[in-house]
């Protein structure tokens, strides 16, 4: 009756080809507009070279002529230097990540070559109906000497149809790892194996390795995560305490509690999350699950009407929920 | 690659053989000491009847000779009288269950007839070395004409053995409904899909239902919960906000968005949440997933330590991993 895995691995054996990345900087940062003090950064920095993580996601690459430099944390931005007043020259195990939005990020003036950037990988994150931009910008970075995933958001307003026409893209183009996103949290256990395995015959046809991307509105980001691994998703996004725009991501602590290779080890998640965590919430961050978000999460809406309603410190569910039924 | 079901069922079709039972008395009494405001339990039990919930647990039926009734409220008890206090005589289609922990429970003298009491159901509690305790009680609240459920709890620590045994002697035994009980909130989904399929196994040989409750240590309560579900478990319990001992249950507001039951009306269960809930917050009560919880999961232990760390305020979680780690 259980689902039968597609790589060896049972819950006591584990895949030497399973990557954690932690995006609690990016994520985290549209939860306090990148506003994370350096010496969090740096704490955040050393926590997961201690604790084992492939990849720490150290921002977005935004573009200044979009966004007001004087409204973000310089985690919006990314610069090379900004970095590497973090992480020196970076010389340990752990590759630093950086997310590129389509559209967003001038990529041709703002992404230098990998020689010159202590940055690893670019992470272009799209809608389904600008993969062509996406796929210059990925054939753009691989040019310059970087791994590249894309992020492919909002798939649970997309069709098969086009699900399918989007992977046979990418899988043509020189991307490293194609991502499973829920964006909107909406995604049940049941259909994300589904969605996996789809995703996953894409990736053996192409030679992609797959990621997750979990949301946790309905409780299911953990869930989600761990059942994609069981069929070979590869590539683990995970946030400290869970930290992530509305809902959040799947909490770091729970996956590494989860995962049973050696290299990984929760104590030192456990001390970042200890001696880190309470400051960032009492300096007014505010996420994880809450009802707003599992309703825009049953309805599969975006989460930004559960901010607000949060943001406004409104309480009357029921009302809310009649508000997004109002909308359809 | 998806779970095949054993009854029919997908995302958009129902099954009317589904039973929700709301423990948030019973379960969430282990937070509080049984202390709700009869006006508390009145709105829930008004809310359970508007939201199409099928049972209500109402308590323990704990034995006064054990437990010093001075110590806890009336509904570690449940006298018939102090229920019909708060259903009359409970002219609705919501029927009434009451826990009776084997060893606990003076069963021969507190449990009266059917015909004179307003509970339509006992769940016999039990380990499952004390299973032959259990089913005299199954069979005592049988002849006494009442729905019989039992729970076998700490299964995360038998052997599947033990279980096999367990579940032949209950399967030969009046019991309606066999339990499986995630004790710990130690079980993932991929593990829950098996020892679920085990249970219907036994269920379909001797015509017994099975039941799911499921504890939200590593935040898989819900996750659990309908992947179990989804294999033909029918009895699902949940509690209001997810409130029971430590990291608590299912939340009834998740478990409703995702049923797709017409009988089921997630507004009502949203709104008793939001009237009734924060108060109960505000009083003290302190439940739900929290990092404790997750490491007494992780390491299949009893949330007790875990409860005990929260309530004296510590936050040392590296400190407390090790304290459990060295218990072995």
């Amino acid at each position: 009756m259980s689902v039968k895995r597609e790589e060896p691995g049972t819950l006591l054996s584990f895949r030497p080809t399973i990557k954690v990345l932690d995006a609690t900087i990016r994520d985290g940062g549209l939860v306090n507009n990148f506003a994370f003090r350096d010496e969090f950064v740096k704490a955040l920095y050393q926590a997961n070279i201690a604790a084992g993580v492939d990849y720490m996601e150290m921002g977005y690459k935004a573009d200044k002529d979009i966004f007001d430099e004087s409204k973000f944390g310089k985690w919006k931005f990314c610069r090379e230097d900004d970095i590497c007043s973090i992480v020196g020259e970076n010389n340990s195990p752990l590759k630093l990540a950086c997310m590129a939005d389509v559209g967003r990020t001038n990529y041709e003036r703002d992404i230098c070559a990998k020689a010159n950037s202590p940055l690893d990988m670019y992470r272009i994150a799209t809608y389904i109906n600008t993969i062509p931009a996406a796929i210059a910008m990925i054939e753009h970075c691989h040019k310059l000497g970087y791994e590249t995933t894309v992020n492919i958001m909002a798939i649970s307003n997309a069709t098969e149809k086009e699900l399918d026409i989007a992977l046979e893209l990418l899988g043509q183009s020189p991307v490293d790892v194609i991502y499973l996103v829920d964006s909107y949290g909406s995604i049940y256990p049941e259909e994300m194996r589904v969605i996996a395995s789809k995703y996953l015959e894409a990736g053996a046809k192409y030679g992609k390795q797959i990621g997750i991307h979990a949301h946790n509105n309905q409780n299911l980001a953990f869930a989600n995560t761990i059942e994609s691994t069981a069929l070979g998703v590869n590539y683990l996004d995970a946030t400290m305490s869970g930290m992530g725009r509305g809902a959040g991501n799947c909490a770091m602590e729970l996956l590494l509690g989860f995962l049973k290779n050696p290299k990984y080890k929760l104590p030192h998640v456990l001390r970042f999350v200890e001696e880190q965590m309470p400051r960032l919430r009492e300096e007014g961050a505010v996420w994880g699950y809450d009802i707003p978000y599992l309703l825009t999460g049953v309805l599969n809406r975006h989460p930004s009407s559960a901010i607000r309603f949060i943001a406004e410190k409104r309480t009357d569910f029921v009302n809310f929920y009649q508000e997004l039924l109002d909308q359809d």
